[in-house]
């Protein structure tokens, strides 16, 4: 089969001819519909030797750790589900059986590094192929009649924006602000759910026009240039409160300052993706009770809901489509910043 | 190998011999080192002919959904777990993939009839013998160097109190009040499962001079008679604030109606158990936000934190040890209500 | 001044001239710009005189609990508040220091009937008068530039069902289920409130296709007549699932038994107004952890949440205006059940 | 009367006569029976005189914002409250109107700096003197028949921990550890509370042997210098998991890298105190999803909550006793760090 791979450290990745994989005892063999580019790919196809070395990721290897597609063989013992099912990957799987996993949120697993358990195309042979192996049937969601390529984005872009804002909810009642910096793959997607998923008036701020204007196109009740003028424009909405939560895509330092400067008492601000900044904590530098926290990736069930709000009509993903065979450029217009929303590869 | 089996209906249970079972595809074999008994295992045998055909259960049924042993077997495809390592089964056992099982609620999975799932003991062949088939790794919580026997009970006589009280401790708060009433085996171990996580204030029911004897012994601050005193002297305890939460665990007319004759403004009246009883409710009949509410069993990360309770001292089940000949004798004492605390059997 | 009193038991309320009432110790005078009629106005004047001889209420007095207005004058020791502020009165007032009303949930004072303290035209004199009394100025929030007739009945008829979707907001998550019972004063806020701060698809249920058609326009997913058909209909919606939560405006036997037979497990039955019904409760009569309560109007903060989602947009009372002279007709009106939304009262 | 004066910027403060205060409009005027002396008198009193104008504080100031008393007299419209009960007094005062203040949540009033509203001893006349006046009779909770000596000191060396662990404890479940760093005033008091409140193994750090053993006395499962092999020593308790919640009452940088070097997934490292520090934060930075925040003081209904488990005997503050005319040598204690638990005045 087709599979699209990182080769070489440095380079671009490949397609390239690779057998069909095997079910081994309780995996899932799926038959991929769609795939989904990542800038957490981006970003690993970025490092230098060391710093790949690191990870102990594997060379070659498939890419891609959204993913969707249809139930096409299982393991021996394999079980709780049958061939020709239509599924959505759960990426961030874990043991199963710690604490977290025993909740579903196998994102933070206890065990997963111990145990050498990464993601599709993150450490494992990913989506970006025709078939891929899944180690367990629990992660395998039901997709039903929902569209693959509408929707293969929601397992990362629109789980990582839901887990982050579902952990605020309690604070974005009535009254309250939300401001997402950054309106790209997942800005645009969390927009999109702060207006679902609370009454809250929500700002968005990006350095493109063309990201704005998306944001406003998704909901956003204002949309602002992430420049020096951003924190007056931004205090000129939430007043002498400060904004109830902040969800920072971007995570570098001029974006947590600029957050740290306009949230108030007992907000939060949420640094979503991989990214670290310098912050001063403490009552006498930041509001009270400000909590400043940073999630990753989602649960089993919170991807369910995200999938109830794409039924309901609540969320969509921008997308443009490729083929497999176009699927590094799919990731050279990733690395330029030239998508609208989310690349998809259909096989 | 040994079991005690349900045979016929309405005639003590037996022990049999029957084949060591094998382990289908993802199953796993425990041989059990205890076994505990339960109301529900008596209510069952209980039942006439009609409303035991109305569960669907196979005769004859091997008894018992407490069950702690040590991985024997595993069949095809199973993974995630070693043979060797000491385990304790959760016993309600869901479809694994559904939205509450996602999150390790499967005793509230949505599947579970429509698959003929059941519990071991209830449904299915169960722990009352040497050895028992689970359907998953994942049914299977680490034991730890936790002692078999006095830690068997706390799968159901521990998981479900702790169910039921983890939903009301938010309202159990410093200067609440919770009502205990029956201080059995359930009822003995809500008692310190409040005093662990709660700065309530506790008051324990019960027919028997014994019981509130444990009770107190166990930590209840007050025991009264469930007589017709008991409303007077739970109010003087409660004063006109009513209590906080009540934890029914006979769950009939009288116990509810107690129940609601002591209830606060915003309180929880939970009803724990197999029961049905008769209320009047809305803002004319209860306390302004006065919840009433019946829980099942637990989640497998309760189970969890049960145990790790048990590890820190902060729950002890009263336990008399059987053989598994003696096991008939042991629902006998049952069933007679002459056993201080949960009977566990040890094949 | 002229004042719409309650008289003559069993009579219509007269319009009355009354002095203008002179605010005592740390009293604000209120000057009223819009008042609000309330069924529970009616259901008090449908009492017999012993049932009305019952809640110790005076006679004659004025009616109204509903209010908003401008600050006019304050009495010795009033403090914190300035003539000519436009403000809505707070009704649902309490003692102001013990435990609830500490957190400003004066609706929950556990110290009102020991102290006689009772709500404006439910015990004292109330808004449907030129000028009223308010005990102290935490009673009267900033109502800014809201306009005071679109907005007055948001006291009430936006408070009550707010404080009542608020209690079932954390299940209210993305797939869930909203059943409104009774889509009238309360029920068509109830719609739009459950739009805003949540996904759940929202069905309304009314005995009047007029009451349906105002649900459709007001955001309902589907509106089906509250007859024999109703749980069908809403079985098709909700599926084997059941209602995530129903908020039954009606508290009827007929509508409590349709709530109880479509309402799932860990699921929220809430009962709004001033009603009782029998119900089964436990395990064998209700899914698992479904939960029955009845809240009582709200706290001074969710009102002031009430008033950031009106400023949003985000809720809108259908009101009928008239003058006071007019106020014995909207009474009328309103006891008829000939009214789109509320009547609203400008002296 | 005599009241504890600070006078000269810089020098100690010291013992004056004033006149006895005539409460104003809805003031309260309490006959001080004990108050309470605080590190941030310490602060305040250590600022050079530029820092000490930028608070805008008052000289000559009566200090202590800690006190109990008795409710003497009432200004012309105090209402809600009679001479002679016995009160505590709740210091974190705010406007009462506004979106916190109306939950009670005075310590996070939006208006208290616009209408220059500053807690008594901090900017206003304060505890420590024969009489002082409260604003409004909210600010007063009943003390009942709890001791003044014995818990003046709970209205902020008891409220501001119980403030910053009720946020943390729906994290601090079975299995879970909490760390205190400090074991003083209010370090002794959080790991009562934290005992009280929760079944968290409790770990104090601190640099004093006396105050470790203290820690231990109170109710610390484990008690370590807080030097070079405090991290080991915690990590040797809390395991790879990481400690669910750290308590930082020192707040400055060593402590909370201390801390960040010792939190979990989903932690929450919580600075209480006057302080700042630089910490990294964002995936790459922290522990997933832990939360960094500094909160201050408490709520009214919090306060409640303390003196309740003040009656249940669960919360103890250590105290040292002296005379209002010793009291300038209470702080020179308190200064020099030689008290054991709480200076405690009674004039």
């Amino acid at each position: 089969m087709k599979a699209l791979r990182y080769v070489t450290i440095g380079a671009a990745p490949e397609i390239s001819e690779v057998p069909v994989p095997e079910p081994g005892p309780g995996q899932v063999r799926v038959k991929i519909t769609a795939a989904g580019a990542c800038h957490s790919d981006s970003f690993l196809m970025g490092l230098a030797e060391d710093a790949w070395q690191s990870f102990g990721y594997p060379l070659p290897m498939t890419l891609g750790h959204e993913g969707v597609g249809v139930v096409d063989a299982l393991g021996e013992g394999a079980h709780g589900i049958e061939p020709g099912e239509p599924v959505a990957i759960y990426g961030p799987q874990g043991c199963g059986r710690c604490y977290p996993c025993a909740q579903g949120k196998e994102n933070y697993c206890e065990r997963a590094a111990e145990l050498h358990i990464t993601p599709p195309g993150l450490g494992t042979d990913g989506t970006m192929a025709e078939y891929v192996l899944v180690p367990d049937a629990r992660h395998l969601l039901p997709l039903g009649d929902l569209d693959p390529v509408a929707n293969v984005a929601l397992t990362d872009a629109g789980l990582t924006p839901y887990h982050a804002i579902k952990g605020s909810l309690p604070k974005l009642i009535a009254g309250s602000t939300a401001v997402v910096i950054g309106a790209g793959g997942l800005g645009h997607v969390a927009i999109q759910l702060l207006r679902a998923l609370s009454p809250a008036t929500v700002i968005a701020l990006d350095l493109s026009e063309d990201k704005l204007a998306l944001a406003t196109d998704v909901g956003a009740h204002h949309a602002f240039l992430s420049d020096k003028t951003a924190a007056d424009n931004i205090r000129k909405v939430v007043g002498a409160r400060g904004a109830t939560a902040v969800f920072d895509f971007v995570g570098a330092q001029p974006t947590v300052d600029l957050a740290s400067s306009v949230i108030g008492v007992e907000s939060d601000l949420v640094i979503v993706g991989i990214g670290a900044a310098n912050a001063q904590v403490g009552a006498l530098a930041k509001p009270y009770d400000a909590a400043i926290r940073a999630p990753y990736w989602g649960s089993r069930s919170e991807l369910m809901e995200v999938f109830d709000l794409a039924r309901a009509g609540l969320v969509h993903v921008e997308t443009e489509r490729f083929s497999l065979d176009e699927a590094p450029e799919a990731y050279r217009r990733l690395h330029e910043g030239t998508l609208r929303g989310r690349a998809v590869v259909v096989p």
